[in-house]
């Protein structure tokens, strides 16, 4: 009887504690690692360790690197005085495919949400109002989800930032209202970039 | 940005190979991880690695165990000559639950789809009828789910337990059609227990 076995409780433990995994979905998943090969447990326990070991926050944008800096950070190309401020590293894959934004990025990891304990204290907040207090960057794009955590950040943000010269703006309609930014097609990110307004 | 980092696409990678999971799933549980402690990484490494070094399954029921046999296998007060047929080691638990079985199991882990690729030969059926051949089984019960490949995998062992003097039961109706024995309750799984019938 596998409900008493404790190697496969702690297992089945340590799934469900990741983000939006259930117990079922936690034993489910437990059980098709055990069932694959000693091979494959090897190279997933070893992938775990080695993503943990080289990937850290970007000391600028705060987005996933395993370099020094991330690659639109450390590209010169790109228009480092236009930041675009998402809640999730996931959303800078998203506004990339558009390939219409040249500015750089910051990311949150996550937005205000004191229900769950969120306050701005536990986001990258801090990190970008001193790259705005650095000096030279002409326009914050807030671009956080269409949601009410989201909008309350972008709020908190802008106001934050109305002490510095700079222009700050939110991504415009074309997202639907209640959506996560992770899922949105790229030409509904493109119009919201297009659109984007004064905050 | 995240979309090129090796060690990350890896493990999003390993992610994905599990039952039941998306791309979009596997990103999210990678960056949860990735974004959990060092310690918990670590430790959650360990698990899988423990965990499949400690399972493997009951020489005589095919389920999922850390000792040489399972706890109902060893277990002498149970009757070994009744003998409850299941497709995934999850169905055993829910069974056991109910209290009112005192016979033994015999994991078949899946059930019979060709169009899946799953011919009998892929499943723990060979093991079950050399269970049966050696004799003292009084009755096979088939718990198999109420599904097509479910009732398609007990009509095929039927056939194949038919030159052998044991009764053949299927559990009764009482489970849903078209359900998951996993997530039937306990009330309902007694019902069809109680009811089976002749095969």
């Amino acid at each position: 009887m596998y409900g008493t076995i404790e190697s496969l409780d702690r297992l089945i433990e340590k799934f469900a504690s990741l983000p939006g995994v259930g117990k079922k979905t936690a034993e489910r998943l437990a059980y098709g690692l055990i069932m694959s090969s000693e091979e494959n447990v090897r190279s997933f326990s070893d992938a775990m360790l080695k993503a943990k070991e080289n990937i850290h926050l970007c000391p600028v944008c705060q987005s996933l690197t395993d370099k020094e800096l991330c690659s639109v950070c450390a590209n010169e190309a790109r228009d480092h005085s236009v930041i675009c401020v998402v809640e999730d590293p996931k959303v800078v894959l998203s506004l990339e495919k558009v390939r219409q934004f040249s500015g750089v990025y910051h990311v949150l990891h996550g937005s205000i949400s004191p229900t769950h304990g969120i306050t701005p204290d536990k986001l990258k907040i801090s990190e970008l109002t001193e790259r705005v207090a650095k000096g030279g960057i002409r326009e914050v794009i807030l671009a956080t989800n269409a949601t009410f955590s989201g909008d309350t950040t972008a709020l908190y943000i802008s106001q934050l930032l109305k002490e510095y010269d700079v222009k700050i703006t939110r991504l415009a309609y074309g997202i639907p209202v209640g959506a996560d930014l992770e899922y949105a097609d790229s030409i509904t990110l493109l119009k919201a970039l297009e659109g984007r307004r004064e905050f």
